[in-house]
């Protein structure tokens, strides 16, 4: 399994009058987490895209345990609990506050498609080379 | 079954560097349609709010079948498949472009809380009688 | 001179922990503000870009007067004070509650950009065109 | 003068389909770096408003030189060129990309406001005093 984690300290734009962070910025926290969680497997998304590889989320089931707040500094830890065997990846995400309570978990499913031709493609391989030593388990 | 549609155009802000609607936008999208089948229901979402009930939201399975772009202006269809009979409400909303071609689909299940007390409520009273007529079927 | 009026309902993810719309927000509805001035007078901002003509923000100044709530219907009225002679345009915007008091007021400078050279040039002449009777006076 | 610097990666939701950061998403960035300024001077901004110490914008000015792009890492440069004597603040800002040149500059002014009585108060005492020191000059 690769697993990855990254912080993220809540701003002041992504509260809403409830005094809590508006439940859609969680998507874009798990984008970073993503974001990073390639970074920290040796390449960036930027990368990937400028090789035309674009990544288009096609399902995501998020459930909402507790609120963040304001300048909280949240937790992201980002699960990749297997290799994509064709043109999907499915990422896991759990956000925790800094009192380590749960506050949001997600599924999050992404295609790999080529940008030019607008087709589902495999895993490109650069990245896949790079996400092996996570999942070989001696024979 | 209550059934509303709201239509929404797509912001240039709302889109990304693919070229599309970023992800995040549509739970933004949904909310919206909610607002307005409340509205459309005879009552407001800042009513209920100012009598003391908000309603965060607990759950959202979100798929993603064609993108959106800018400017397209999108109909919203909002359903409420059955009263809530406790203190969660689930709703199901579909996207659609100006070709009638279905974009996303969605389950959003948000949980009726007393604000002062943080407590979950049942469905306001003056919200369900409104809703009633929806969902009595003759004898 | 060329004035356009739109309405815009605040949505509950614009609001923040003030209870209020976040600053930021104002700018996006300035550019729907536009964007409706451009439709309303013949044409169409995504037209525009089809054609290779992008227009990037060079300058904004804003000032917040009062503020605006969940819910609110909001009047944007835009002005364009005088035809763009060179590759700039300036919008003028002003925001109204539904009570008509002044919310903001902003000045919003935007170039003409080939999107493909990425080199400034003059107003598209079909949008020229349609603004022409706005500033014609007779001899 | 008090001067602070934070940096902020770009995130791809803050893009829009021209492939740059789209304008709104800089007075967030803004807002980011006087959050750090304000922890950095001993403090947060976050206690100043549990004290009931909000402070809305009241003006921004905002240029645009050169676009910031999707994962850019940004450096934002602040500045208080003097000690608030009112109720007013301004700051000014300069983001810088990893090539060091300079993107945008704004300067962006807040009201103090005591929250329960909605009146412009003076900068906080606790605040000023951290802030003292970068303003005394020696007789």
């Amino acid at each position: 399994m690769f697993t990855d984690t990254t912080t993220i300290r809540v701003r002041y734009a992504e509260t809403d009058q409830m005094g809590v962070v508006y439940h859609s910025h969680y998507l874009v926290y798990f984008e970073v987490a993503r974001g990073d969680a390639v970074r920290h497997s040796g390449l960036t998304y930027a990368d990937l895209e400028k090789k035309g590889v674009i990544m288009p989320i096609v399902e995501i089931n998020c459930r909402y345990l507790r609120p963040a707040r304001y300048d909280n500094l949240l937790t992201i830890k980002t699960f990749l609990k297997e290799m994509p065997t064709d043109h999907k990846i499915t990422f896991h995400h759990e956000v925790y506050n800094e009192q380590n309570e749960l506050l949001t978990t997600a599924k999050v499913i992404l295609y790999f498609m080529d940008a030019p031709k607008m087709k589902p493609v495999k895993m490109p391989e650069v990245w896949a080379k790079k996400l092996e030593a996570y999942f070989n388990s001696p024979a």
